[in-house]
């Protein structure tokens, strides 16, 4: 299967974190064209990649024929035109959020790809990719804490651009818990209240930060999110499920943290307990080291240097000490580690 | 730059993880020769892998043109022969551990690599690739904790395959922890005591298990191993290093756990603290689940089907949501949200 | 300084705590009268206490010339009188919440005391005097965190007694965080919103459980709540305030975790971190040991029973291990342990 | 019942702290005569505690006829005849560590403890009446996690006292692990090994720091402890068992922290899981904060004060939001708070 040929609109910080990712890190993909309305940065860009060019027009970029699928990087009030472009030459699309600015034109672009009968339109809630909250979806799923009940969020960045105004602190920061609402409970939301307390003194002037959503799903759940956008310290996504046998919790940087009540060896209701699961095997600890391990060796070898990951000298030394501990299992006393001087092998 | 062509040597367990990972998860590598003493095994892996043909004969692997880069994933015993014809051909190899099954023939691969003054063989120390130990490596380099002064680790498999005896305890699980100590130290290792307690009554007959490996490195350094092959729980690595100005714990399930004097706001030496670093910022966070949304919409888009991902709905609901959360802004009461109805629209 | 006597109205579960808690626990004070509206019942504490009577009318025991203080824990609405009382004799007194049942009557209480000049009432907000609780308002009052901002709580109960309706949830549960807010905050709370979201269809039919609070301080400031009475897991409370420069959260059962901006060694802002403080030292460590140590001896000691604690024999093992310990010291070699046989000594 | 008479003999650091413990938070006893080598220290001690007396001879303090009971915080070495004093008197002694300052002298009094056939001695190991040890130690005789196999140990001072000696480590820091084992394990101890690595860098000259002791008792359980007196940290003791089933480690700052594997609903064998038993209810969470409550209360009544705690204002300030709070219960709109304004009250 040959590699997909995308087009990535809009090179500005996301648009090309999108280039390098699909150019190094994602496999069976690479980057045919960019766009972007600064037409030297684009061409700055493509020059940088293999195969890449720069095309002027966004609408020309889509259309090209050497390009299978679209990455939506573009300002959002591009997005409308562009999308209903690739629906036209049903080109699959990564849209990034938002879908489009207002409302009307959502709805546009949703009833335009559903008379196409194809689902041809992703948009980029990054946060359903994310293992923890992969995690929480299934736990939800599997119905092993029973109902969901209520969802306290918080969402904090350690400051925002300049400008950011009030109502993007909605548009732009609460959308994620948004979405994440409607992907952990499956329903969606039926009312929404902002609250606005005295601000944050630290923070810019005119800026209502924090601000509390307090939602309530077509089901009647209750969702709050602390939205802070200026705190000055890091980036904190917290999320809370409360069910009816239990809750869990994420984003504590300590992984998915449960509280439930244990169950006996009879299998029968025993204390409440917290924690989380063990890992299970070196395959989930280390797999994404082996990852690592292998494309840096890659990229290494493809670039032509030397390796830079452990040496035949460190496989010997590794040996020389297996050798003397293999002994020491025997007899049960020190033993001394046998090895050549390391500078006695030039080049070694 | 054209795709690496890769012969994978050996396809059992961890040889077939590899082919996997760099036809699916690597870029810029693909495997164009698989080998396997079982011939059948690995004519059945290279059918599944676009332009892929299986070699019976490993050297002739090694040797054929249109290989690169060699990955050995064979039997221990059959090391030395083939790094020594990867050397010959002065292709790139990476080594799954041993580097060779004893301490003479190791010693006669690294002295040809020397002799060729060029790094060709990696040895496969997964564990310098690991996030945790990456981390660790990195804190003790700045000098953060000071110099180093002990090492604990502990190492426990829930379960080893059926005829694993003590001394395999010692060459193929200590082995992770020699290189650790290597790696995180820099200094070779002196000596090496291994202490057999009472074992494990519920572990296998005639197995020493656990076991304590207590190491001395060249410049005096303490380092005590537990290792624990049968506890019928879970894969446990811990590593704790004891330096002069702190430690540092990983493997607890909760990233890198720090203990240090912290600093006042005058540079101070404050009360001590336990804890570690919050995520900085939303790439740190979800750059991980960027790529994983990317690869899983390359990989459906290449199959043919729909995304599977968010859909252009769920960017409508997100805009209504949204649109009803700004006038909530504006005028501190619950707001409706309004939208149609799903089923309006077919194919929705 | 002789014995505080010590009046107990009301032995129900709280009342036969504070009972217990006097005569074994509490030093300085000795329970002379109890009370309660079911005669026997006060009549057989009583009979367990050395030197303390049981008085039918509790404003008798009240009024009683050899009662230095009055602990109430009576029903609710008999407050009000017991409280003027203790006022009219110039008592102190220690009152479990509520003050009283309604607005009114608490508000007269307080003027009577006000005008006596003299503070004689302490109602029992037990959380003040939690570790976790104080440790958070010094905190706050240290400045540490800069300004409060928002206060995320979650209330939860395991299960509540039958007919505990939906107003005993904020009566009787809220109430606890109502005084939080007002003791970390040092503000008033201006005003107050409660969140029915869809019950707990595991909980008693016709409560609405969970409930969400919303309070606002006069100052601005936002406060969330969740109730949630009938989890069936276990008893939660967690309490996180968020501030101008970091937040803190309790009740994780980890202690306290704090979340901010490091500082550098020269004082500057560095990386978030998370955590909380290590414990200084052996007597903050195991100060409460020593105390749990001391009085379990004091008791037995009392009952005339033979120490359960450590006996000679565990000194003279203790010495015989570290005689070994200092000669391996010295020699670096093993060193075996040299004991008489505990059974040659009878009695030992 | 009287409350016991206490001699404390020697009023250094620890045993004044006794004498605070005896006197304020102690509940039954009382410290009736107090005795040091520093004269004029034991007389100012006695002065400041109503019914306490100094005497200047160690014997004639432990034989005073107003004398049930004594507690010897006097130097090692005086130890053996203070013991032996105490058992001719047949009064109950509590005597810190270590018993005595060599073997044969602890065996002779053991010897003679013996044939008195009553346990009158008590050791000052506090570790057994820490929350921790107690919580560990339950665990494992409950048989939850299988027979215990290894023992995992570290003991850091943040620093000690000038003239502190490597051996000195043994037998004042280790002693403890010492006797920890002994608990844990009820086994006595059978050998013993001192590692002397490289030493802190940053310790004082001369010193062995850190050293690692290597224990194994008899019946073959391997225990190491890492000892490590001068960090400049702060106060960490840490200890892990490793068991049949699973294994558990307290003085991580959280409570007690457990592996093992989970039981599903059938009571099978489920996945590893790490974490700590949640509080299961109120009296469990606040039983000291409302021991604190109550020894406050006790002792501002006792000194005359006004009551330090919450007050009847905060009590009607609780009833006002309450009402407010009940009345948003049934409306479901915010409700404000009324409340007079407390400078309207003179004196609330």
């Amino acid at each position: 299967m040959s590699d997909l040929r995308v087009a990535v609109l809009g090179v500005g910080l996301m648009g090309a974190d999108h280039v390098a990712r699909l150019s190094s890190r994602i496999s069976g993909a690479r980057v045919a064209v960019v766009n972007d309305f600064l037409t030297e940065k684009a061409e700055a860009v493509a020059a940088d990649i293999p195969g890449c060019r720069a095309i002027g027009d966004p609408l020309d970029a889509i259309a090209a024929p050497d390009v299978d699928a679209v990455v939506l990087a573009t300002p959002g009030p591009t997005h409308e035109k562009q999308l209903l472009a690739c629906l036209d030459h049903g080109k699959p699309v990564l849209c990034e959020k938002p879908l489009t600015t207002d409302v009307e034109s959502a709805l546009a672009v949703v009833k335009r790809e559903a008379e196409l009968g194809r689902r041809l339109i992703q948009v980029g809630f990054m946060r359903r990719f994310d293992d923890e909250y992969m995690a929480l979806k299934e736990m939800l799923d599997q119905g092993e804490l029973g109902r969901p009940l209520v969802l306290h969020c918080a969402h904090r960045n350690p400051a925002v651009p300049h400008g950011f105004d009030s109502a993007m602190v909605v548009r732009d920061s609460l959308v994620h818990e948004i979405d994440v609402t409607r992907f952990l409970f499956d329903e969606e939301i039926a009312s929404i209240q902002i609250i606005k307390p005295t601000p944050n003194p630290s923070g810019p002037e005119g800026l209502s930060d924090p601000q509390i959503a307090i939602l309530r799903t077509a089901g009647g759940k209750h969702v709050d999110v602390e939205l802070f956008v200026h705190t000055g310290i890091a980036y904190e996504v917290r999320t809370e499920v409360v069910a009816e046998h239990g809750s869990a919790m994420i984003g504590l940087d300590v992984g998915v943290v449960r509280k439930s009540a244990a169950r006996t060896q009879r299998g029968e209701r025993g204390p409440g307990t917290w924690g989380g699961l063990i890992t299970p095997g070196f395959r989930e600890r280390f797999g994404r080291a082996y990852d690592t391990e292998i494309q840096r060796w890659v990229d290494a070898v493809r670039r032509g240097v030397n390796v830079d990951g452990p040496t035949a000298w460190d496989g010997y030394a590794a040996a020389a000490v297996c050798e003397a501990g293999v002994e020491s299992l025997h007899s049960g006393q020190p033993v001394e580690v046998q090895m050549v001087a390391r500078d006695s092998i030039k080049g070694a």
